[in-house]
């Protein structure tokens, strides 16, 4: 039978890194395609011994129903923590508990967008936003990256240029794809924008935390005087992933409306992994583990960096993070990277291709996304050191 | 600042029954106001054993992200349960694990339904699938139930006055709100409507193995030659549900999309939950653990129809449930039972009103849903005996 799909699930397609995934799985491949963090880091033993606790000890709170805004000393923790550590604090603001970063961005699409209505991303961005975006029928807007973040002029251009712009949807630190960070200024400059045009700004700051050299940059949220930021957050980076545990913090008025949508959705996150959360953080010492996570990933990024320095050809485009898991280049010369995947993967190495990141995922894109987190130096040197090769022998035949 | 809140959502009230349960967090109030299951039957030290064991040893496959379609060895093992329990095995459908029964519900709506398209629910039914519905700004058309079950007549008329049907919803066993069970003939009588007009039914089953006698007819998805049926289970009354673990079993080309609205929703069901709804299974008599639940829900229904034929007034129109968490009771008169709740509270004692479960929930109703399954028989007796006073009093005044 032909079944009637949705005009707004219509238009969507599976992401492009899932295909890719399929190759990653296989252990010969060298995956530069991921963005799981490394799992070396997860402390499992203490996550062991608290959900044994747990439930022997609290089973009705672990195992039956909870509310749907999340376990209240979860919510408090967050609070507290976004207060000390972002100087996110703003009366009238309330925090939710998700089921990962992801779900605070989706809800809040549903509770705010209309199909038609437009949403502005930075070009490029992180397509899990994207395709949350598409699935709602939103009309996206691109806005060029510069290396310091979304180009400000280019966004009020956009809003200018739109009818009912209902979001500004922005990664500022250690972006995905591109490990750019936004400067002070420019937070300020679009912050303002949105003020002026009244338009509610999504902040998604799932690496904030991994900052290589412990400098951290103000958020937009804690410049938030009008209840215009919605903050998205997650113990997927910090934690584990696997747990889909995030929050989401912004106007209380928008909050209502996401909890009634959270209800509908999945009633509430998971108990046993907010509690998880909730107690590895009153028992243990998170702020130590994150110590580490920072000085794990700025290796591997250093270690990457120099192996694209060595291997890749001169003239190629990196950015430099300063946190966060990812590296973007460009290879320039029209090369399409989409159609260069399959010969790297015929070679072992996997990425994934800028194209994925953009508003027209049609056009041919010389960019690509590599990721450092989850392989050992040796493999990171050598997936750069084979993408080296097909990319120099693909721009001599452009030469 | 105003927020722009979408045209989905400004339909959409929080459910009524989020009210009640603030009474209910008192301990000295009865309440006959939920659908937790009894929270003396979950499997806690077997769930901290596997837990333990779990994030000891697998750690990578415990907290990193895991796939959106679920985890494949919880698939199959739900494929084989649904093939040995319910004769679900046809050739073209696919199983997808989702955050809990709704979320198959709420994924479905968004994959297969436009704004303004028809969706038909029995009248009454459950908040939670008709705010679902709501949240997608379908046109819900209620269709009366009858003791057993959907009236089908009506349900013919429903479709074939409204345009762009594209969901019939039933909860063909232990219904909630009422407790009813869809005869076989109805069952068969249901599909070939569907069929006939080409519209897909949601099978919501999460009450099915609560039989209190052993006895199960025939899901309406076993009967499933076409591909129209989507099933939606869960772990929740059978395992735990703070665990957050469902499933849906359709049409491979539902399925896919409805893995692409996950995928943007919250990414995958968290793996733990998952893992422990597998290795229970794996490990331990989940089958065990449904009869004694079957045994002690039966008890418990059975001390609540007693005190309902003790201490309610003459007359009274109540359901004889076969299994599940609810009886459906009717007061007549033209009582409105939304208006009498704050009195019960009063006295301690709460119940969902009626018109919670209507598609019009403005309209005053006269019924109300009783839960037996997680207070104790004492409190039950207590709650429908305090009940029974306050309905008398109401039933003089009307004299």
């Amino acid at each position: 039978m032909e079944f009637h799909i949705s005009n707004r699930m219509s238009a969507i397609r599976g992401s492009a890194i899932r295909e890719i995934f399929k190759f990653a799985a296989d252990p010969s491949v060298i995956s530069l395609a991921g963005g799981n963090p490394a799992p070396e880091l997860f402390p499992n033993e203490q996550l062991a011994e608290i959900a044994q606790d747990l439930l022997k000890n609290q089973p009705v709170l672990s195992l039956q129903y909870g509310v749907t805004e999340g376990y209240t000393p979860l919510r408090e923790a967050v609070k507290a923590r976004l207060k000390e550590k972002e100087r996110i604090d703003r009366e009238g603001d309330d925090v939710i508990i998700v089921s990962g970063g992801q779900q605070g961005i989706e809800l809040s699409t549903k509770a705010l967008v209309n199909e038609g209505d437009t949403v502005i991303v930075e070009e490029p961005s992180f397509i899990g936003a994207t395709n949350a975006f598409r699935s709602y029928g939103a009309h996206l807007v691109g806005v060029p990256m510069d290396e310091d973040g979304m180009n400000i002029e280019a966004l009020e251009k956009a809003i200018e240029a739109n009818d009912n712009v209902r979001l500004i949807y922005t990664i500022p630190t250690f972006q995905n794809p591109m490990g750019a960070t936004m400067s002070v200024e420019k937070r300020k400059a679009l912050y303002e924008v949105a003020k002026k045009h009244g338009v509610v700004i999504i902040e998604d700051n799932p690496y904030g935390e991994l900052t290589f050299d412990g400098t951290k940059l103000p958020t937009i949220k804690s410049m938030d005087t009008e209840g215009l930021v919605i903050y998205c957050g997650s113990f997927s980076k910090i934690l584990a992933p696997g747990l889909r545990v995030g929050f989401m913090c912004a106007d209380k008025a928008i909050v209502q409306k996401v909890v009634v949508a959270k209800q509908v959705s999945d009633v509430h996150t998971a108990m046993l992994p907010q509690l998880l959360a909730y107690e590895f953080m009153n028992r243990f010492d998170i702020d130590a583990l994150i110590v580490k996570m920072r000085a794990n990933y700025a290796h591997k990024c250093a270690t990457m960096l120099d192996a694209i320095e060595t291997y890749f050809p001169k003239g190629v485009f990196h950015t430099t993070p300063k946190g966060g898991l990812f590296v973007w280049c460009d290879l320039g010369h029209g090369i399409d990277t989409l159609k260069l995947a399959p010969t790297c993967a015929a070679n072992k190495v996997v990425y994934v291709p800028g194209n994925t990141f953009m508003v027209d995922m049609d056009k041919p894109c010389s960019a690509l996304r590599l990721n450092y987190s989850t392989m050992t130096d040796e493999r990171i040197v050598e997936g750069v050191k084979r993408l080296g090769v097909i990319f120099e022998k693909e721009l001599e035949t452009r030469k």
